[in-house]
């Protein structure tokens, strides 16, 4: 288990603003810490994600080597943002799918892409020793 | 909070899986969590980090707009791991430093960078309200 | 998630002692904490509420602007205060209705009137990041 | 000790929603979760507050019979609050003071006031026994 | 919720002490901490229970005024209780019943009975709010 | 550790309900659950103490073999407890003491005495291994 | 329940550390903390082993005096682990059985083998209090 | 950290029963779980530790490889321990030292031995990352 207190923190770039507080606060229901000029800052899932403008985004999104997301400890959590997902139209760059299907490691994932091409996946293994 | 069974999970490119082994594991006192040919799967802190073996690492490592770390509860621990990181010479991509002094964003922060020009904040709030 | 540790609190008027009393405590299943002349202290689901002795409460039960509850995050911590408020014949300004059906955001819902006119809302999502 | 996945809701007018959103999110540091047209809901200290746009909101802040806040377990928790406040020029209803000097009831209170005239206390006990 | 790191503890009478160490360790499957020629100390479900050698205990068991136990929290911990009750032949003073059913505080009851004539009850509630 | 959703229930005789709650709820500061025509119930520290009406109550106040209490982990709890009993003058059956000097077993103790002779016993152990 | 911060550690033999990596590690899913030329250590279901380079591992595998594991409190950890264990081949000393049918110690348990002839228990009781 | 509602089990021979309970028991305070004819299970420290009659015990007491104990979070625990030790006279097979002082590794250590030559290592280190 991971310390309840301490933060993860991940610094991302985004080339618009009110594109990124779209993508993450309306569309996936993070919430807005603090908006400055050049930044927002986010409680993405109880991490830290900020939103830097910049100009230096993948132009196409691409799976590796960068990615980032949140592995659920519970089923209705990663089937409830799946919901959301696609009741919202956010663009998914892969669709819900499983991996090592029969082996221990077999979990569900899909992968998001948000306005600046960042990709998010998200996952959820049947076996919580798997996850890291 | 956050919850203590949720993993927030990052890729990041490394050139050399060695060398992000060494960097991680026996410098960072991160713990190895599996090792394929292609990737080292890594508990940092608590969440997961996985080192994909890749040339696309930054030639310059690069403070904004990419970066991502840990912002600790206690102090202790942040002290605690910047003796460590000291000690065991790891590369300080910038050391210790205060930023907003005097205001209750007041926090400390350094930046190491890994092999593969990746760069680490680690930070400390004085009021852990401003921790997002 | 919050902490476990701290109390909200909330003040609102009662025009009487006794009835607060009666509805907070044996109605609603609260704890008294204390008693004054002019006020008691509640232990509300946690938290504290605290009823003034006072002229100013609304004549009218209105449910906008103001009202408070709990949102519940175990459906069947919802279901036993919706049956005990029907088996104590608890007053409903408005009783049990599915909001956003269908959306991420539904939830179940009931508001109930203290005898001083104050609403109390208690609410279920099916997904518990929508409760903010 | 309250339930940490509960979350306690307090519907409240706002006479203009972004003044409502500077003060609560700019100014008192807490996180915006949603906005409409007629409200912004926030991630009030781990609870949620709702301000609803209205012109229902008192014409003079009024001590009692209504208002609401924290009581904090620590008191590094109030005092943090306490100079962000007085940093970021918060209007402060009733500045820092001692009640019940002396006896076990002793605690530190101070009141802020939103610019819908909405007060807000907040508290620390020194027994937390006496916290309700 | 209680605080986990604090210990209730109840000194009670037991006419002889390795008749109170049979009962309470090997039936009941309590923990032994300590032996004293006058007193043995257990850890009773986490609180603690003391058996005073003594003549005053009573001669007839009596349900009141006096009687002590433990509310479970989950039905199955209540359950697996009364199985081990049964199986070991501990004496019932009353066996399982159900009281005020059908109402809000409906709950699951049994007294036993030790070696030195005192009672313990151990409940379920369908509804934990009603516990106190 | 103990449970912290389970509760403690101890039964115990009371010569007058006002007198009980006058004790336990506007001296000790325990919270009132529920009240009835021969019981009151209380929440005692987070555990249940319910004070039933009755004339087997002790007519001499005597430390064994029966009384009951709460070994606290934290000094400061044990410490205000104290202070509120001098306060607001609640009978002290023995007043604090040291037992065990210098042994790893050493706990500062007091006990208090309600109106119908039930002893209560608070500790403080500075090795909270030796609290069971 | 124990303290989740504190660790158990437990030192054994391993014939060769690179056998040790990879039934640990490798076919187990434990963490590697660190690696020093004559000892691993090993992240173990959250406690500690430590494998010591030695030649005074047991030459024939011997149930007792010793042996270690883990028992689980979730059903699906103990089904988990099993499933993964005749996957990845690991050997089993003896396979799935249950102890003590029908009585309230019941519970399941399997024994696997590391390479140096150290046994490893895994149980899982039907009655947690039973687990000690 | 770790899960605490898992339990490490671990089973050592004991040349003598009635030793072992007096060594684990009355000297070192672990709670008597169980007796039979052939073993004594414990509660040590939270986990579980088993002693089994058996004459395959060291004849000499050796550090390496086979000893266990319990890595502290909490300096004041790991003191505690220590003066019991020395008070209630526990034989002491290495007594209070520090390791890799001045490195970020350092911690204070101690060997007890108990009366079948089975070595117990307590631990605590000033930086927690390094108890694995």
């Amino acid at each position: 288990m991971r310390d309840a207190n301490t933060v993860f923190h991940l610094a991302i770039p985004a080339r618009d603003l009110d594109e990124a507080f779209d993508f993450y606060v309306k569309k996936l229901g993070c919430k807005l810490a603090r908006r400055y000029h050049d930044r927002i800052t986010l409680d993405f899932f109880g991490d830290q994600v900020v939103c830097h403008l910049s100009d230096q985004f993948d132009e196409e999104p691409q799976m590796y080597p960068r990615h980032f997301g949140i592995t659920f400890s519970e089923k209705s959590q990663f089937d409830n943002l799946y919901k959301l997902a696609k009741q919202r139209e956010v663009t998914f760059f892969r669709d819900l799918s499983t991996r090592f299907e029969g082996l221990i490691e077999e979990h569900l994932t899909y992968f998001l892409q948000d306005p600046s091409n960042n990709l998010l996946e998200f996952k959820y293994y049947y076996d919580p020793r798997m996850m890291y």
